[in-house]
This record gives structure tokens, sequence and C-alpha cells, in this order.
């Protein structure tokens, strides 16, 4: 028989149920992100993942069916992160194309800075929730400016998030100079149809530390 | 005793055990693109491969070393066999930035309409040696025309090869209209520094059949 005043009991069991799955998630990316960083993706297995988190086999089958899945939602899981981080920066910042291209900076430099992020981040073709987020706001926000002009916010999104996974392929395989991050944010920003003096402008401004720091794969 | 007149039997002999070769490769990769089609990319296992293409475990073994690796290797095969019906499409057009817009708008719209070949090409980073030729080439020729301009051709290439990887992605996941795919061009030619009247008009012109017709996956 359920006791008086106990009538909310339940609701909060739920709560403390969902919290409690969130962190024992987070405590096997975490892991995932650790294992990829000591032994490469392609040599580990799923052993590894469960040794590294510290849950028992069943706990984590809970989570993840297999090695590909933990992996994706790992990547996924740096990508928002990373975000997390940008999202600090930009929150200053009104205009949604001046976001838009601080962003993009931003996140190519992180790129670069972290070969093994870059390399496990682009492996994926799925993107973390709060990146695709992010990303239509703004997209919606700087068309809705009159200096951006897109046939879609599909045609844009595509350009923007293919340009730059195959920027992040060809950084997971070699260094590039450091003049190749603005030169492809400038083309990105053309293709949009963004006025050729202010994307000068806007690259020629330095870029700002992240005063958090997003999670490194090393 | 070598006999007299048959001085040059060791260089054809090399020769003939190399287009055999060949053409064991060429069974194999044919064999595998049957395999994806009737199974899928997931499900299929390397005694699939073996079974379709009629060759000796031993011999497959020669070429490929496991799944990934001849999955990857077959869908170079399409990429590059695509490429070939599109070059006599574009052998009589001289001006670079023609055959560069033509070449997407023909490359897209194969994407678009065999979604099995779509998906399964768009899965892997690295891509056919002829498009990258071909590619590379067609840029080089963009930039002396003057009428494009970037930073490197390297942002160009990663632009163009990013965008429409993506773009691929999205169309193995859904149906898209039709005008997506000019849409996509217009942007990457922009983002190129194409005159925008000239690209309009280019657009404008209707996209020639391909007499030869490439390799489907279905």
């Amino acid at each position: 028989m359920p006791k008086p005043g106990k009538s909310t009991s339940s609701a909060s069991r739920i709560e403390a149920d969902q919290e409690r799955k969130a962190l024992t998630r987070t405590k096997i990316l975490a892991a995932a992100v650790r294992v990829v960083a000591e032994k490469g993706v392609t040599t580990a297995v799923i052993d590894d993942f469960i040794r590294a988190a510290g849950v028992a086999r069943g706990t984590f089958y809970n989570y993840f069916r297999n090695t590909e899945q933990v992996l994706e939602a790992a990547a996924q899981w740096l990508e928002d992160d990373l975000i997390v981080s940008i999202d600090e920066v930009l929150a200053p910042i009104d205009d949604p194309v001046e976001r838009m291209t601080l962003g993009m900076r931003l996140w190519l430099r992180k790129a670069r800075g972290d070969r093994a992020w870059c390399a496990f981040v682009a492996r994926f073709r799925y993107h973390g929730s709060l990146v695709e987020e992010v990303l239509a706001r703004d997209i919606g926000g700087a068309v809705r400016t009159g200096r951006v002009s897109v046939p879609g916010p599909a045609v844009a999104r595509d350009l923007i998030v293919g340009t730059i996974r195959e920027a992040m392929g060809r950084m997971s395989d070699s260094t590039v100079p450091i003049a190749y991050l603005d030169d492809l944010v400038r083309a990105i920003l053309r293709s949009l149809g963004v006025d050729a003096e202010w994307i000068a402008a806007a690259l020629d401004k330095p870029v700002p530390a992240m005063p958090r720091k997003p999670r490194d794969v090393r």
C-alpha cells in the first residue's frame, strides 16, 4: 500500500533511473574514446570497450549492439561536445553569418590540431544531433538576413557538411597548411553568396581560443 | 634450351599473365557488385564473393584480404566505370568549366537514378583513380581559363568531392527533387567563382544521355 505524501515517488524514480542510464551511457562513450586513442579504431574489439568502461557485459549490451554502434555514438558525442565549446564562444554574437563563419573556423582548427579526433569523427556519415541543430538554426538565420542566397537549406547544409568532412579526411591523412582552413571557409561562404568584402574582413579577424576545452582523442 | 626466334616469349608470357590477372580481378569485382545488389553491403560475407566469382578461395585471397577491401575496390571500379561513360559525352567539349559542369550533372543523375549504386559508392572515402585524375585535370584546366578562382586545387577538389559525396548520402536515404541536383552544381560553381550568368546558361542546357550505359547495382 503506498504511503501518504509519496505520490511523486514513482515520477522521481523514473527520473533517477533516466539519469543513471544517461550516466552509464556517457561512461561507456568516454571509455570508447580512450580505447580508440590507445588502440585505434580498426583493432579495437567489443571486450576492450567493456573492460575500459568497467561495466558488466550485459550492461554494455543494454546500450550498444556492436563495436560499430558504440564507435558511431562516441564520434557523435565528441562532435556535440565540440559544439558546446564552440557555442560558448558564439553566444555573444548575434549575426548568424558571423556565427557560422567563426563556428566553421573553430571546428576546422580543432580538427587540424587533434588528428586522432579528426580521423575518428570523419569516419561517420551521421552527425551529432547538436551539430545538425546548430547548423540548421544558423543556416536559417543567415538566409533571413538576406545576405545569403541558397536554393534551399539542404544544398547549403550538404555543401558545408560535405566540404568540411572531406577536409577532415584530408587532415586525417596529412598535415595541411593553416591557410587551407580559412581558404575552405572562404569557398563555402562564397558558394552561399556572401559578399566577398565581408568575407575578407571576417577572415581577417583572429580566431579566439575556446574557454571550455573540447574533448581530445589522444 | 630456348628455341631460336622465341626471344620475346618471356616478355609476352609476363604480358599474358598480367592480362589474366586483370581479368580475374575484374571477375571478382563484377561478382562483388552482384552480391551487394542481392544481399546488401552489411550482410555479405567473404564466401558470398568467392562463390559469386566462381574462383578458388586461394585465388580470391591473392587479390583481396577481406570483405572491406573487395567492397572498396568494387566501389572504385564502379566510379571509374561511370567516369568512362561520362568522359565519352565530354570528349567533344573543350572548355574545362563546361566539362566540369556537365560531368557533375551526369554523375549526380546516375546517383539519383540508381540508389543502390549511390549508397554503395558513397560509403567509401577513397575514390577511383580515374575520378581523381579527370577531376584534377579539369580543375587545373578551369583555373587556367581564368574564369575560376580558387585559393588552391585542394580546396576546389575537397569542395566538389565532399559536397557530391554528402549529396549522395542524402540520396541514399531519401528521394530528392530533380532540381536539387542542379542547385548543388550551381552552389559548387559559385564557390569556384564562376560567373553567375554563365552558370545559369550552362544549367539551362539539357543533360544529354550517356551512349555507353554505366554499370548498375540492382
